[in-house]
């Protein structure tokens, strides 16, 4: 067990899923099947240091960003979002309460942009640095939920936006693709999707593993300023990555804000770079335990 | 705004619910309307140095705490529970793995004894201190959901065990009421309640605020070690408060676990010590914003 990814097939082992539960740990989103609706569900814990700096952020773009991560995993499984959960963990002091207030004022103004109602939440405070988790629900769209198994060889791979860079800025800006997934549902049966938070080959593979099955790629769109490695390994994009078949790929070749990577294979992952196709690795950042 | 209440109600202030939330923030758990089923929403958050101590106490204890908290929110509307969703902020080091999977196996085994699914959940490691945040769903039994508004002059005030003391180990090994509240809710109508989560002085103040009426209190059950100050103003005894008719109450009298505590009251709050009525003031713990 070695990082995130063990740690969720860890956790999957030691519970049995019952009927109504569609879909446990392990996807952007759970699934729940009630009264004929189909719930979404997913939570985020944003922490000081890690996701943000408090002394560098004003709290309204924290507090903004706390709710897009949580919006971009309903986007992945192009759901609708409608409610949140807010926990904060304020750090003791004079600012406390203006904190607070900017932090809520930043994640509701992006909350009402998304029709999300804040219904609840856990204020505390305390010696030790800002964290803030967010619960978010939301249902299926009209035209289903889609989640990270399902591609196979020979779709279409593309992602909504290009990738790199997204520490000057971007990952606490970036607008979460609700609408554009719900959008490509209407045209396209979205086969597999994920929304790129650990950077494009580790969230590539994540698609691959619950799939069963492998890739090409060959053409990934580069922020300016960044690089194919930056594209490749930075974190935070969320841009949505998604499989379609080559007759839906083809209705989306000439919409704007989409770029189509590569294709799935039988196996493996690989990358081609300058006229050579070689192994693509999840060189991604990685939640690692230990040091 | 000098607290968590004054922050709830700037947090009130700040939005309009739609019509499927039934109960937005603010009681033990947000209730929202859908397709015919009252769901019943809460979320918990504890920190190290102010819920537990993570040097002094098993991690299966403080992952157990941490269910044992949000099922209590639950149990306190005289809800069912179903699903959970957990996230964790876990220190760097070499005991991060082994913590994780103690936490979990902790939460794990108390949602089994109460029915609950962790569906989902988000694991990270910083170089701060642990924290835990759970959200947790249910949806109202089948006499419906109990909220903190409905006592009124002349009701009774219950409370399901003896108070004070909590923090020599209650506090993390209680048992949270979700089976009493239904049972309960099958005997009586419950018109209020909530669970002492701050001390029963301040919780109190929370049911009368919201129901709009006062209480005269006069027969505290106060734990062995502890005293009626221990009792009124010690947090974390997790037992719940709750109001019935006269004609319930006197159902109740002779029922095991059950301590009458006083009456409800036009206005105002007072305790008869050694024969004399005083004025009783919300002498509990308070998140205070601030140092």
């Amino acid at each position: 067990m070695s990082g995130e990814i063990a740690y969720i097939h860890w956790l999957r082992k030691q519970q049995t899923m019952p009927p109504d539960v569609v879909l446990g740990p392990g996807d952007d989103c759970a699934v729940v099947h009630q009264a004929g609706r189909f719930q979404l569900l997913t939570t985020d814990m944003l922490m000081d240091g890690v996701d943000f700096l408090v002394n560098e952020v004003a709290p309204q773009r924290i507090g903004r960003k706390a709710m897009a991560v949580n919006l971009s995993d309903v986007a992945a499984m192009a759901g609708v979002p409608n409610y949140a959960l807010v926990s904060v963990a304020l750090p003791r002091g004079q600012n406390t309460q203006s904190l607070a207030e900017g932090l809520f004022s930043g994640m509701k103004n992006l909350a009402d942009q998304f029709g999300v109602t804040i219904i609840g939440g856990d204020t505390n405070t305390w010696h030790g640095p800002l964290v803030i988790s967010i619960t978010l629900l939301g249902e299926a769209g009209p035209n289903g939920y889609v989640t990270r198994a399902g591609a196979q060889a020979g779709d279409w791979l593309f992602v909504t936006g290009p990738l790199g860079g997204s520490l000057r800025g971007h990952h606490l800006d970036f607008t979460p693709r609700v609408r554009e997934a719900l959008e490509l549902a209407e045209v396209v049966r979205l086969k597999a999707m994920i929304d790129l938070s650990d950077g494009l080959s580790t969230d590539l593979h994540h698609i691959l593993e619950e799939s069963g099955c492998g890739a090409r790629i060959d053409n990934v769109p580069v922020n300016d300023g960044s690089s194919l490695e930056g594209a490749l390994t930075d974190g935070e994009d969320f841009e949505l990555l998604f499989a379609v078949s080559p007759v839906d790929g083809a209705k989306l070749l000439d919409r704007k804000g989409l770029w189509k990577i590569g294709e799935c294979t039988g196996h493996g992952a690989t990358i081609v770079v300058a006229g050579a196709e070689q192994p693509l690795t999840a060189r991604g950042w990685q939640h690692h335990f230990g040091n």
